[in-house]
């Protein structure tokens, strides 16, 4: 097996690993360096709620970052995400579970389809999305 | 041989495959995690009419689920799509048979060239259509 | 050498070929079983227009198909195209020999790219065009 | 090493290449059929001015062509673009030396990206241009 | 491991890396040839301030040059970028550290997705921007 990563700075770097169990040590190991595979999907990476608490962010090449106002951050790619919890819908149009969503003000040079439209005119751009679903312990910070 | 997937967390995986007859193998055993390979192509995938019934979704990453309302959906890279039976149509203008179309509504962060219009402004999204063509045993479910 | 296929699923795949002689006999080989490799060129593969008669279509991952009705289609990707023979033109604005031009009506899942306007508010895209040049034994069919 | 190919054929091949001294020799080799690798970067390949008149064209998988009229084209991916010599420009605006600009006329299905607008409404799309720099060996043709 | 690289001719090209601490070396290696791998990230290549000043450009494919009136530009893919101070921000909007940015006036050619407005009409794009961060060693030129 042979991931296909892109480095911290920015090269296309094939790794091999030994066998499927190795898989997602591999992400870990170069996603603590910044490293990531692949693109972030359209709305960004769904993961379960109940994931959010101990979710360990090398898998996807982040990282947790406290700003010098004492915010935390979610640094990926060199892009700074805040971490905003979105209350619980159950209204007569729709219901949707608490979630957490990790986001950020959209820029100029973001292509079309990652931005997503908010009220107005501002415009914001997603990595990841904890809602509903079942735990994977796989997803978890190693103890 | 090697195959291309996308994992479920996203990642470009290479992955070896000993011959040819182990090729749809190694595409069911992925699948079943949710890893895929290449793209929806546009206007979904084409499988014939009489392979609806037991279709084997793990052929291209996806699986069927009954959300708590008690409807089956079709995810596939996190998307749910519903299951449409569309009847023949048989007019002057034209002759189609029968199909089921499994797809979804389009999301602001689709772009452009998935999405299908229909009537008025509402834009979806089209994983698989089941229409005409001669079964084929390698698409259904292992006995 | 290596060659990379999208197979009939749409899989990325690649195959092994042990040397350069042996290259389009994989192309046939897997192009038999709708599978391709790379993109349809802008305005669709050039070919000789002395290679049409006997052309080799899974060399390019299609095949001839007569429909219910009796008339020949090259069927691509899922997609039926149409055999339109061109007749040479010979006026003072330009020249060009005659051409069978393998095109269909563009679909609204089309990229804008390979969308070609003809009359009026027509578009299509075109597989291949056979124009001139003179005649490749290798492109024919097997004898 | 391995050099990824387009073939004449369009189909994606991978070549091995023993070591960093054989690369362009493989370049050229597979070059001389029409093969190509990678893009032609946007404005076309830049060449010094100097490596003109005996440039190898199968470096870019290109190659000369005289057509009935008697005119030398350079054909490359199926298209033939003209060969333009533009003179040095000195005004109180720009200073540009001479230079050959390689390019054709724009299509319909060329992609936003490669088009240069001209004067009116006149657009066209650049292969190489051969302006300034100091002559490098390794592009000329052997003798 | 390995690297895939487009070489100063455009190629694709995948390098054998005997282990990963060869990764780097590898990127100065043939870097220094003008060989890149990946794309420029949108909005430039982010790296800390105090970098800039012994910045081995050869890690990206780029390198310093001396045009004939005596500036000094960034070539990279063959276009020359300006190297542009920006003094710290300090104001009720915003606070900002000091910078070095290396870009260059935007082309036709260039794709949407890279151009940065700036005032009025005029767009550019940036390859690199060096703020804030703390120092990193295997950045700097081997002494």
């Amino acid at each position: 097996m042979q991931i296909e990563f892109r480095s911290d700075l920015g090269a296309k770097v094939l790794v091999d690993v030994p066998d499927e169990r190795a898989l997602e040590d591999t992400l870990r190991k170069y996603g603590r360096l910044g490293w990531t595979s692949g693109e972030v999907p359209p709305g960004g990476y769904p993961f379960p709620y109940d994931n959010f608490a101990d979710f360990d962010w090398s898998l996807i090449g982040a990282r947790k970052w406290t700003n010098p106002e004492g915010d935390v951050r979610i640094i990926h790619r060199g892009q700074a995400y805040k971490i905003r919890e979105l209350e619980a819908v159950d209204s007569r149009k729709m219901t949707l579970p608490a979630a957490v969503k990790i986001s950020r003000g959209a820029k100029s040079t973001d292509p079309e389809h990652v931005r997503e439209k908010a009220d107005g005119e501002f415009e914001y751009v997603t990595l990841a999305i904890f809602r509903g679903g079942k735990r994977q312990e796989r997803y978890a910070l190693p103890r």
